[in-house]
């Protein structure tokens, strides 16, 4: 049995490297060496916690989902002259076959697993094997450096795809986070006229100024102007609410950042009398990546200033303890092997 | 000064059969001499309560905006050959000029007002005066007998256009009261393959039943089987949780029941894993009177079944304490001078 | 080698009863023993000329793509309780892995086949193979004698889909053959006020009459009243700019019938002028076969009267000839073994 | 009878320097000092041959349909304060009652005027008079020397309005004269990933380049590869075919640049067999001069470069003559009386 180098989590704070059986690739997969992969929340809650909401961990996981690498290897059906392609890694692995799946909404297939979602393994490995079709190219002009932050900014594309049109809106983004500070910019790219964004953490309001934010508020000080659509990223209740209520007339909710409790409170009456919209997204459908990389590739959107920290991956457990405890953080990335050299 | 007789709400409990001046037709106006009104749950709340929702009466009011009638004079700009015409009233009275109206949605015009919502007059009155394009033509083929239920029924058509397509979907609505029964019978006039229609209330359980229902389920008891649309349409915190647990991936709800609440408990994790969209829903926007219409005079809907009781203007006091009493009406409706006699 | 009893199309007017191979039924398959098949236009332009548009008859096939019948076997992945199971049949076959199969929009795969599209054998044989998620389950309410049709309505369905909403909208159906019939009656399925139906042949009108068409006209005799939608179901050059000329602002127009030549002149400036929109139509997407199954299996449309032939397997060529030469035929129906006994 | 300064339309070719009539400020209007008018190949048909498509000049007419000013008087119910404002102008005068209007659809009011469309005189005078709401305010940051370019740019924010998504998209604007490299920009700043842009005018394809055009064809030769979504801006029937081509399975195509002639061919089988859409654009709708000025106003796109000569008011039959004899202008702006000084 082929094994590969992988960091596994075997319990909460308890990440060790180790090795995994390498996949066998079938027919529409590929292998892709991994390169680079950024530390998601997602990963910090297994990590600390041994869960992520409902799903709990009952078995040594490797954990990630944002990733890059090269392909290595084709399946039968796969052409072989993409050996070689540097890609982009969409984690998900829809049936395909499902009613959702066949309507265009494969981002929420009932049949569906993730890399990184344990207990599937993810990519703080040496390879994964994915299909084909979501090994996104990625053109020269996308560095090694922010090649892993392609999937939170898909995140951020599908985001504003599910509350778009954009043109000429605007919008307040709540939390500055990784995925608040790309949310951001995917609006500013997709015609937003102005983006307010708010934040507990002033740091990360500075960087939302620098990343083109029209106005930085501090959450829960003072109201906000009018917007046509909010784009919720802290999972915050409180957020949530200030959300909601500087929607205009006819206004759209975007729901992006993760609730840790299952329920919270809505403003019901405002959403009826006023015929707001409220859309939950999750992860990134049809054309995502294709946009992120499209808009990386032609520098509409800025990743570098996300990456706080990068660590090889025999220190993952150093990397996602550091991501754990210092909240200026905003994206730690690990390394590949060869993006290490 | 000409007056008009109307039943005036002066307090909680305390209607009575009094005069208010007529209003004047302006240009692109028409003064609509009134044949019926429906009761609705906002008249009953302003009568029992003085209030509904954040809205308290503060000086005598004419309470109805359920209501139909004969154009008895038009204003300048309005063609003189519409006298005569019966019509069901749209009670909306938007600005047409604001960003919210040029875009389609008049309904949430913030600079709105509503015949019928205090302080503004409604329709329990002789006469009343509203833009011509509101007042919507009657054929032959819709009896006055469930004329005044055109209003209740275009709430039903614009919530089910809120929530389309609907052709071929499995939907459910929670609450059998009026607005759900129309509302069961206009997702089915849209295409819907089964709706199922939950209430506490068995005999609106067996109305729905006869109203084309293809399962009728006691809330609270049991599941329902997963839904591509629900429909809420009981304003109850309970029903909000059915519904929305009950939905499909990329499932759609549709908030048409007004809450006494202005917050409400949402399933804020279940909204996000499975892309479920909340669409608030208020009155009726572009179409939604001429699709009633429409439905109504092919037969396509029945309204009949839902009006319980009729009484004339002078006890309208009565009706209103019949209606606030006696769970098992469906629609109390009030016939004006002509459909009296 | 297993093979089956097949009418074979071995050139212009050339169909002969023979046998061809057995397809293995790989993963996620499913074999179908054929019950009943529809003759389609498409099937007589290949019968008749040996080709059909583009796509020229170079070896002997299989014609038909209108059929259902009973699944007898099923592939690895595909529970075998299906077994047995009576279905209406999908004869698409996209790849699901490109980039417009994800997006929703499989139908318009560029890699696709479809059974019965030359090269690609078709139904009028004893079984077939295809995907098991495009073997639709047929509930017992909908009878042998038009389940051959769902595919038609199934057509009819996503055009209908593809120009939504119909609710309250007046729209004009030009051309009453079996694809306009279908629309005509998922129009009115899917809440459309009123359908105005044009065609040459009388006979043809009167059906429309009977089916619930308000209006009917004589093609190119006299104007038709503005609608909303039109729906060209004729293929017809005249047609086409009647159906055009006959929008009101902001318009819709829907290509159904296809057309014989690969270009057409429309009125292109009354496109810019009132906003008008042309869609096009291939087959069906994502839903219609469910769509289309529950309006028959409720009763909501009526197929009976499109069925207005019917022939044992062994007599194909001659079903075709009927079909080709008498203009009074709507449908002509093959059926299988079983469904002939 | 108060009178204005005009450049006033006597037959073709004939412009000459006069005087018209002051219109009264009505309730909800405003009068605008007229600041500077860009001319259109509209006004450039008019001047040439009298008429425009099917409207004939038949009266002393004042043409220019894009402008800006300030306002100087305001009627009943605009607030005093706006006095002084400075005012990008959009032109049409929706009845706001009809179905149409109401719908959102303002700008195919089959009722409605627009200045400078004979016989409603235009901008080419010292004030007109508007509803307030269509005098858009300008912010400091949009300089007079384009201001009278925001009404080419909301042509080109409506068209790419009416074909978004863009997001991540491949797109081929055909035709680059100022509505085309207006829309390239527009399609940019909406998120397209990708812009190609014909024309067979070399010139206008160095503008593109350096506007931001990904790649730039000769129209006619060669062929473009497979775009998502096409923007025809020329007008020409071989663009159309051109840009019909080009398509992808389910793209969309806009037709922006005005016919002369009444009819076009399209490739029908194109539209059917890979459910093209094609989508008429007129003038803007809803929100279009909002979203043009708010990226005029954040540098998101450059106007500049469209201006290829400025002529005062007094001259404006030369500038007529300059536009219509000298292919390589792209914008003619007439500069009124204080923008002039």
């Amino acid at each position: 049995m082929i094994e590969d180098t992988a960091a596994v989590l075997h319990g909460p704070r308890d990440v060790r490297i180790g090795a995994v059986a390498r996949d066998a690739v079938r027919p529409g997969q590929v292998r892709v060496e991994i390169r680079g992969v950024g530390l998601c929340g997602s990963d910090l809650h297994y990590f600390a916690d041994g869960r992520n909401g409902s799903n709990v961990v009952s078995q040594p996981t490797v954990l990630g989902h944002e990733g890059f690498g090269v392909i290595t290897e084709t399946g039968p059906g796969v052409p072989a002259d993409r050996i070689g392609e540097r890609v982009a890694i969409e984690p998900a692995a829809p049936c395909l076959r499902c009613p959702t799946c066949l309507a265009g909404r494969y981002n929420v297939c009932p049949h569906g697993t993730c890399l990184g979602s344990p207990p599937t393994h993810g990519l703080l490995r040496a390879s994964a094997v994915l299909p084909a079709q979501f090994a996104h190219p990625l053109p020269d002009s996308v560095p090694d450096a922010v090649a892993s932050l392609v999937e939170p900014l898909a995140v951020a594309c599908w985001a504003v795809d599910r509350v778009s049109p954009l043109a000429g809106r605007r919008v307040l983004v709540t939390g500055a986070g990784p995925i608040g500070l790309a949310t951001l910019q995917a609006a500013l790219a997709e015609g937003a006229a102005e983006v307010v964004v708010s934040d507990v953490v002033e740091s990360r309001l500075r960087a939302a100024s620098d990343l083109g934010a029209t106005v930085v508020v501090v959450a829960g000080e003072g109201d906000v102007e009018p917007v046509d659509v909010a784009l919720e990223c802290s999972g915050s209740a409180a957020a949530l609410k200030t959300a909601a209520n500087s929607l205009r007339p006819g206004g759209v909710l975007g729901l992006v950042g993760v609730h840790s409790g299952a329920e919270a409170v809505f403003p019901v009456q405002l959403l009826q009398r006023w015929e707001l919209d409220v859309r939950g997204c999750f992860r990134y459908g049809p054309g995502a990546f294709r946009t992120a990389i499209s808009w990386l590739a032609r520098a509409r959107v800025d990743l570098a200033p996300l990456v706080t920290a990068r660590f090889p991956l025999a220190e993952s457990a150093r990397a996602l303890e550091l991501a754990l405890a210092d909240r200026s953080q905003l994206k730690v990335v690990i390394d590949g092997s060869k993006g290490n050299s």
